[in-house]
Order: C-alpha cells, then structure tokens, then sequence
C-alpha cells in the first residue's frame, strides 16, 4: 500500500490486510509500555483543514504509539491564513520529507490529488462529502470483534446521509463484503444515487421500513447548526421521526448493536441512554480506531520509502 | 495516588510524598540530558478549556521530562466548537486509554466529575474558581526550599480572592501545614466564608493590618479587563490601596520573601522593582512547577495501571 | 554560538561553520529513520508571534530530527491573550531551562532583547522587518549545493523590498560573501538606505535594468491584502511591472536560477510555471532549511549549557 485514498480503491484483499494488522496492534494500547519501534525516527505530518477531536487526536496517538515523530498542521494559524493554496501548502510540508500525510479537508477529491503531488504516503483522514476510509475501516473491524462473521448481516444506517461521508465509505465497504445495507434518512437528506453504491445498497425513506430485522444500526451525526430549518424542520422533529429511542430500536433484532461515528448529539439522532447502553459500541468504535490506523499507518509507511509517485488507477 | 483532584482530598502523607518525589526530580532539568524515564510509553493527554501559557507548558514539559507521551487539547479547534459536552469529550478521549489526563476547565468541581467517568489519572490543573492543586503545591514546594520549616510562619495572600483558586488551593494546603494565612482584599472581592477554609486562615480588610510580622507575601492576579469598573473602582486605585509597594513590602519581617502565581500585571498588583527583585521568588516558583508536576504525574501514572475507575471519597 | 540573532553579528567564519553543519545533516531526511541523538534529551521552545506553516513546521522537525524535545507556543491561545508582556512571557518560558528558544515575533529587535534575559539559546526565526537569519543562510546553502562558488555571482531581490526582513538578512549575508546584490522594487517599497546593507549592495527601480546578466533571481511575497491600493496600484499592475515572467527571465543568464521563500502568490510576483520549472529552487530551498536549522540548533544548542546570559556583543 502508498496511500490510503478512499474505499473505492481497496481490494478485498487490502480490506483483510488491515483488518488483521490492526488485530495485532490492538493490544499495544493496553500495555503498561504503550508502543512499538515500528515506525521510529519516520515523520507523520498531520495536516487538518477542519477542527477535529476525534480523528486528529486518534491519529496522533496511533502515530506516537508506532514511535513515529508526529507534526500537527491545523489550517488557521498558519500559511493558509495568508491564502497559500492547498497545492503549494502540500509541496512545501513534502519537502520536509514526511513519510506520511494525514489529510483531512473540506474538499471531495483532496486526498486522491495530494497524493499526485508528492512522495509521501496520503492517508484520508476525510475529504469532504466524498470519503473517511479509516472510519469505516474501524467499523468493520469493531463490527467483526463484537458480531463476528459479518458476511450476510443487514447494517442500517441513518440520517443525513447525503453529506457523510462516513456513510459513503460504510456504504462502499459494507457493500465490498456482502453486508447488506439500508440507508435511511428525511427526502431531503437522501442521494438520489444510493443504490449505485453498491449491489447490496438500499434506501429507505421510512425508519420503521428499514429497520426490521437489522443487525447493526448505525446513526450518523446531524449537524443541526446547519441544517435546522433548512433541510429538517427542526431537531425536535427530526428526533421523534429518525432518531434511535428504545421504540425504535426494539424493531431490529433482539441483540442488535449501536453505532455512531461522534460526536453524538444526545436526543436527537439518539437517546441518551442508547448511546450509554450496553448495546452500544460507540465507545470501542474509539478505542479500535487507533488500532485500526495504526495499521493504516504502519502499511502505508512502514515499508521501505521509494520516493515515487504513485497513481491510484 | 490515584488522582489529584483538590488539596482538600489529600492527607498530610500525600503532601509530603509529592514534595519528597519533586524533591528528586527537580535535578532533572538542570541535566544536560533533561529526561528520566519513569513515565516511559506512558500518554498524557493535556485537555485545555481556558488559555494557559505556564501551565499548559508546565505540565507538557513534566511529562516529556518523564518521557511520556504528550498529546494536547485545546477547546477551540476541536469538537467542543461542535457542542460536544464534556462528559462525551472525555468519554472519547478516555477510550484512546491515555494514563493520565491533564484537565483545565472553567467550571468548578469538573475535575472531580471526569474522574469517575474515565479510568485515566485525573489531575485538576484548574477547575473554574475551586482549585488549582498543583499551584499550591509547586508554592509549598518553593517555600519550602527557600524558608525551610514553615510550621508557625506567616503568609499573606492578597487580592482577588473570591475569584482566586490559587487562593483556595493554597489556604487550603498552608492551613493543613498549620502555617497562619491572612487573606486579604478589597470588601466586593473577599468570600464570606474565607474563616471556613482552616483554623488557621483568617480574612483581613486592610492591607496595612493582615501584613505585620508576614513571612510571605502571595499576591494575586488581579483580573484588570474583568474587574475594572464593576468590582473595584480602577486598576490605579487597587494599585494604590492593596499593591504590593515598597513601603507596604517594608511592614513584612525584613526577610519577608514575595510570591505570585504569575502572569503578573506590573505596576497593578506590584511594583515592577519587586516582581524582579530579588526577595521575590516567582521565577522559581515557574522552575518548582516542572518538579512537582513531574511528582504529581508519576505518582498518578506511574504505577501499573488498573483501568478501574476510582472513586474521590 | 550561544544565539543566531541577526546576520549582521556573524563573522565569515560562522557562516562557513553553519553551511558546512547543515552539509553534514543533509543526508538525515533522506534515510529510513530520520534521527539522530545529537540534542537528544535537550529541550526546544517555539515561541512563535506571527502564524507560519513553514518556518514553525521546519524548525519543529529540525528539533526532532535532532532528537530535541519540542514544545510549540502560539501566541494566542497562550498568557499573552491576557496582556503578558514578550519579556514576562520569556522569562516564565526561560524558568523552564529550555536549552533553546526559536522566536519569531513582529517586533525588530526582538531576538536580540530576548537574548539578554535569559540563558537560552535564541534563534531568530524572523523579527518584524528587521532580520530572518536561517532564511538568509538556507538561501546561501541552497546557492552553494546548485551554483556552486558564489563568489562575484550576480543576485537580483525583487519585490517589497522596504518590509521584507528575508531581503535584509540575504542583502547582509550575501554581501559578506561578495556577491553582487541588485535589490529592485517599486519606489514605495524600496528602502532609502539599501546601499548601506553592504559595499556590493545596489538599489535598482526598473526590473530590466536590474537583471541584465544575473545568475538568481530571488523574488519576494508581496503582501497582497496589505499593500494593495496603500502601496502599489494594484496587484494585476504589480503582476505586470515587478512579477517574474517568462519575458523578464529571459533577460538573466540563460542559466538562472530562480528563488522565492514562499509562500508564494503565483501570478503576482511569480508566474506560475516559472514556480514550478525547472530553474526554480523554491522546493529545494524548504528542503535545504531543515538541514541548515538543524545545524543552527545544533551549534546553538548542542554544547555544555553553561546557563550564562551572554551578551550578543
């Protein structure tokens, strides 16, 4: 592996690779020593055009517990300020010679055009609507660790799916290993392409129609600063119609699990106690995310740098 | 030492045993090799809800001095711009297992709350106006060095006290040492139950009054952009009345040393010639913070770790 | 060397110390693991007043490369929100023993002040319009590696002459090495005293007649959002008069090289396929101030730390 771009690019084959190198990282974080040497004196550059707790604060910490030497770009505060554009932002930083960017802009399509413009390895940590490759990575390992063989189950995923692009790559990789999935969410906050994500895609405009015999329910964060009024008439009413409560969720299956990528906004796309709950993984989602990028970032530059520029296609 | 939440919870054995431990670090930073590796793999998280210079740095390089891991927060740029709750941002973070975290906040009684949701060391590095344990520490620490037995000495703390976790903290930890602490300030910025901190502590409201016989001046920051105009009269007039000058320094014991917890306001809360003078000790109270922070860090971190959550009482 | 704080204070033969320094950490970028001890254990400040991508990132990476310790100070988010002032702030950051301090600041000056309070090493990593000293030495590297001898070369600095600290510090540096130096800008960015930068100093004010013959052209950022309307007409006029073109280049030796220490504004003072041609060094020059800034920590702060205010004459 070069990069890590988007789901779209992964071969079964690359999906296992992952998922069994995070296996053997997983357990790194709960050693009294929380490291290995396996990136040491190699350079991670994170570089963060959107604020982020989460992903920025889980990439780090996988980078530092690989013993790699991490370096963090947020946009403000720096040249950006002064209009520089991603291009000459991203030759520069390369310059420097990381082994790795982790990239995480506003903009569908920014990772896949970094990596043309230089040697080091590009993960996307996010790129606008378009993709969040490790996320849904982590999911399905989270997904394997909790419910084991996955091959067959039904995911329902909720909400604004239209602007996620953690529901894009869930859709893409769920899909890539014969997990069917339901997507759901108001008219106005629906693809009108749903299906083409895959042979194994559905989409549903009511809760209640997907949900029956669901093994996993994913809901996906509304952002309800931007969307009240415009897209959803209000957040209250969005939370009687797609939020997860106990009513809802007993229309899966008995022992269903909880998903959520975070931040949760607690009652409206979820009932405080759900996402609290026992059937809730929303947790061990954060926890199998550094393993799962440590394993993103040990393959993609862990190898021997050849300081080629490698195409995607 | 599980956590170190308020002075309040800490038995003389435990002061004693952190100022012991600061005792033997405090060469660490004199070496040319300026680490030790007690804290060695270990992650210290630094979650930072108010700007700090002196103790967000203090507490990073402690830990690089321990050869920790350090990975820092602040509250802008991150999802707390999103409305994440602080319960939900330390649940997450605490699912990336970090040893230790580092918290500041402005509300009181936060660093007690974050304790028992996480199984990471807390240590309170500011909660609202409760307290600042590590302050009060890193000033008994000083007195220590530079007084020697301070059993029966003297100390004034003077200024914003009402406001002043420093002063909590200290009147707290100084009263448990039985040393006599005089507050003192203007009438709008002193608490009404100052006699409740300790037997010891005893509130004044002139200036001239509480400092005969003081072995110690503590003044404190005076909030300028805060106060000015609603709590006191104007900076020029609480410089006038309760600044430390020379003529009121001179009513202290001749060798009355002068402490503060930093940034100074020059010319408001004391004169420039004393805060660099050489019967002031604020420098070395900035030194004395990476010891005793070291201390604190490896007393809570240091041992092996048990992922159970502990309970303060 | 205890500080780089201007050009103007080295003597040739620190010049050629630092040069041949960074020679020899070149080839750390380049290797698999991308260290080496030599200030392993020390401890280095950024203490940055200014937003900067590349100068904070290079020097942060220059410290890890060494194996340094790296703590980051922005100025907002830090005391200096509450009205600290620069010398309370270094002297608070000074008690923490950092071995050096990387200060950029907007006050000329600055560097050099900041070197009298405290026992750090200081490197100027830009003071207001005064000096940027590695910029300068980077340049000179980068001269060296891709023209070899310099001696008696011709060098062209265009642009905003008046405010650009990179033009002072090159006009010192390259005229102590002899190199003829043609600064050339509009008449209100051009400084009234530029011959006294040096006897082979020379101000110029048409583009065409300054380049007749030289062998780099060294092209300055034009602040665009600040001196439009204020100091030149326009930035589509500037373009036109003082932006390196194709046209313009042509009147240079035909094998000239073509510098710029970014970020650039293509199409203003450069266009753009001139930036990314294959006579310019602009990426070669980032590559270049790694290892020179690793050479100048290194001789700043690779030594027995004597804990000595040294004076700077």
């Amino acid at each position: 592996m070069n990069h890590l771009l988007s789901i779209a690019d992964l071969e079964r084959a690359d999906i296992e690779r992952i998922v069994a190198q995070a296996e053997r990282f997983a357990e790194v974080s709960d050693r009294d020593i929380k490291k290995v040497p396996a990136l040491r004196g190699r350079m991670v550059l994170n570089l963060f055009y959107e604020a982020s707790t989460r992903t920025r604060s889980s990439f780090e910490l996988a980078a530092k517990r690989l013993s790699a030497d991490v370096v963090n770009f947020a946009a403000s505060g720096s040249s950006v300020e002064k209009g520089e554009s991603l291009k000459d932002t991203v030759l520069t930083l390369s310059a420097h010679k990381p082994d790795a960017i982790v990239l995480r802009t506003p903009w569908a399509g920014a990772a896949e055009l970094v990596s043309r413009w230089c040697a080091a390895a590009i993960v996307n940590a996010g790129d606008g609507k378009h993709e969040h490759p490790t996320q849904a990575l982590l999911d399905v390992y989270t997904l394997r660790r909790r419910v084991g063989e996955i091959d067959g189950a039904s995911i329902w995923i909720v909400g604004d799916v239209l602007h996620s692009r953690v529901a894009r790559s869930n859709a893409l990789l769920l899909g890539a290993l014969g997990v069917e999935v339901r997507l759901c969410g108001p008219r106005t906050l629906m693809p009108r392409e749903a299906q083409a994500l895959g042979p194994t895609v559905k989409a549903f405009e009511r809760f209640e129609a997907a949900v029956e015999g669901a093994d996993v329910v994913m809901m996906l964060r509304i952002q309800t600063e931007r969307l009240a009024g415009a897209m959803i008439a209000s957040t209250r009413e969005y939370a009687r119609t797609f939020g997860l409560s106990a009513r809802t969720l007993a229309l899966a299956k008995p022992d269903a699990i909880v998903m959520h990528p975070g931040p949760i906004n607690r009652g409206v796309e979820i009932d405080s106690e759900l996402a609290d709950g026992e059937r809730s993984v929303i947790l061990e989602q954060v926890t199998n995310g550094i393993a799962v990028r440590m394993a993103v970032l040990y393959l993609c530059a862990g190898h021997q740098p050849e300081h080629v520029i490698s195409s995607t296609e």
